[in-house]
């Protein structure tokens, strides 16, 4: 048997490894290094830089968490911009629900998307098929930038990790953005890192200060992703007034007649409930 | 710097390794190989025949998760048994509730209980120190079969997986010994797997069946545990009557006023709010 790990370090000290069956494509774009993998617990995955994006197991679990749970919070959404999210799961999902009527989607590296096409059928089925989503390539904190003020009832921030292309989308001043970009009743949800690792936890912090500086509501909601770094992963959920818990609407939700493998009330409430640690560590100076 | 990498698969084709400054020590026991290690990032941690029991960084969670949800369920619990736990983290945190009156331990590896409290006093501190454990070296198996009816409020199962000296502790005689040996508002507790990893989900499968055969309430609950297979770890709860989230009783259990690290009474609720696909792997026949 071929014996071809590939490895992510989660901590200098720390890595999980997977057995490679074959490494299926790679290539350096001019903003990141792509590489496409099959393996038999996991199936097809795909890194960007090294790091794991998804990987055919458990992808439904990140994509149901980012999308069900603002849709839950205000069913009403009609007007969804994705940031980043190449691979199309998160559009996938958003356009589950047949109320939203209109999905932007900008990603810097088309390349991740032409890719994705070709590997990961399942998650980049619907921007071939689904003619509510717009696919533009380009800058995430540009177009957001221009976005006119209040046109957006959600935006999804399905970026990678805070250096390299997703760095601008951890700024100040795109959070600022993004909040001009929403409407009263607008959600911001984006890719947040792990209160776990050290390096993780502090890019955690950083946002969450951020954020919070931003909007009037600003959280965070975990879910368990065994193949990203610990296990234990966040999303953020910030708003200008909708409340996670108290305004989500699980009777409206349910009309929308989705079957999940992960979503569903009890899951949106829990992930809600953070460790007293994963609280502390949010508060933390450093 | 010594590149010496401690691995565990989680799957044939899966596995997390940590950098190890020092093996501490190792020992081949009557019952199993126990070995001793210490790192950067996880601070110290042992293995039993090659899989983590604890670690210095995480031991909190799985310790607190094991006693804390009992103890708000049935806040009256003064009478507890403990099979196995011989890092001595279990009795620890049992000890801090001041209304339990007993706790008897019985670990079948004098070996593991000697080792902890020389190189673990953090979990193993309360065995020396509290009057209230009668620590057991023994069968578990045997020991609840001896027990007399009704003697215990509550078993707390901390074993192994169901392989080597772990084993018995997942058959249906001995829960339904377990059964007898609980009063009426009796609970038990026991490590119960993992939902992700096939072989970690077949075992899981097996011991929620058995329990449910034995138990009018037989449930898991969940929590984030980034050392053991795929950061997504379960405890089951079964009882004569008492239910996990309608019978706690938050108000009683904030009287004990403990100072915790991770749990709190939104993460017992959440930790019952299962995902669809772990509600499904339960429910599957093999």
């Amino acid at each position: 048997m071929l014996d071809l790990w590939f490895s992510e370090f989660h901590a200098p000290d720390a890595k999980l490894s997977i057995l490679v069956k074959e490494q299926l494509y790679s290539e350096q774009t001019p903003f990141q290094k792509i590489d496409f993998f099959d393996s038999e617990t996991f199936g097809k995955f795909f890194t960007l830089d090294g790091l794991i994006m998804i990987t055919e197991k458990d992808e439904f679990i990140y994509h149901e968490m980012i999308s069900n749970v603002p849709m839950a919070v205000n069913p009403d959404i009609k007007k969804v911009l994705i940031i980043g999210g190449g691979d199309g799961g998160t559009a996938r999902e958003v356009c589950r629900f047949k109320t939203v009527e209109q999905v932007d989607m900008v990603e810097i590296d088309e390349r991740v998307v032409r890719l994705c096409q070709k590997y990961f059928p399942q998650t980049a089925c619907a921007l071939d098929n689904d003619p509510r989503i717009n696919l533009i390539f380009g800058d995430g904190l540009k177009f957001v930038q221009d976005a006119p003020e209040g046109a957006y009832d959600l935006i999804l921030v399905d970026s990678t990790d805070p250096l390299g292309p997703g760095e601008g989308l951890f700024t100040t001043e795109f959070y600022r953005n993004c909040y001009r970009a929403l409407n009263d009743k607008g959600i911001l949800i984006n890719q947040h890192e792990s209160p776990y690792y050290k390096e993780y936890a502090y890019e955690m912090r950083r946002a969450h200060k951020k954020l919070a500086s931003v909007f009037s509501i600003a959280t965070v909601y975990q879910f368990y992703m065994p193949t990203y770094s610990s296990g234990h992963w966040l999303f953020g959920f910030a708003s200008k007034g909708l409340d996670p818990v108290k305004d989500a609407d699980f009777k409206r939700w349910s009309e929308f007649g989705l079957q999940n493998r992960y979503y569903n009330p009890g899951v949106h409430l829990g992930a809600f409930a953070l460790p007293n640690y994963v609280q502390e560590e949010l508060q933390k100076e450093d």
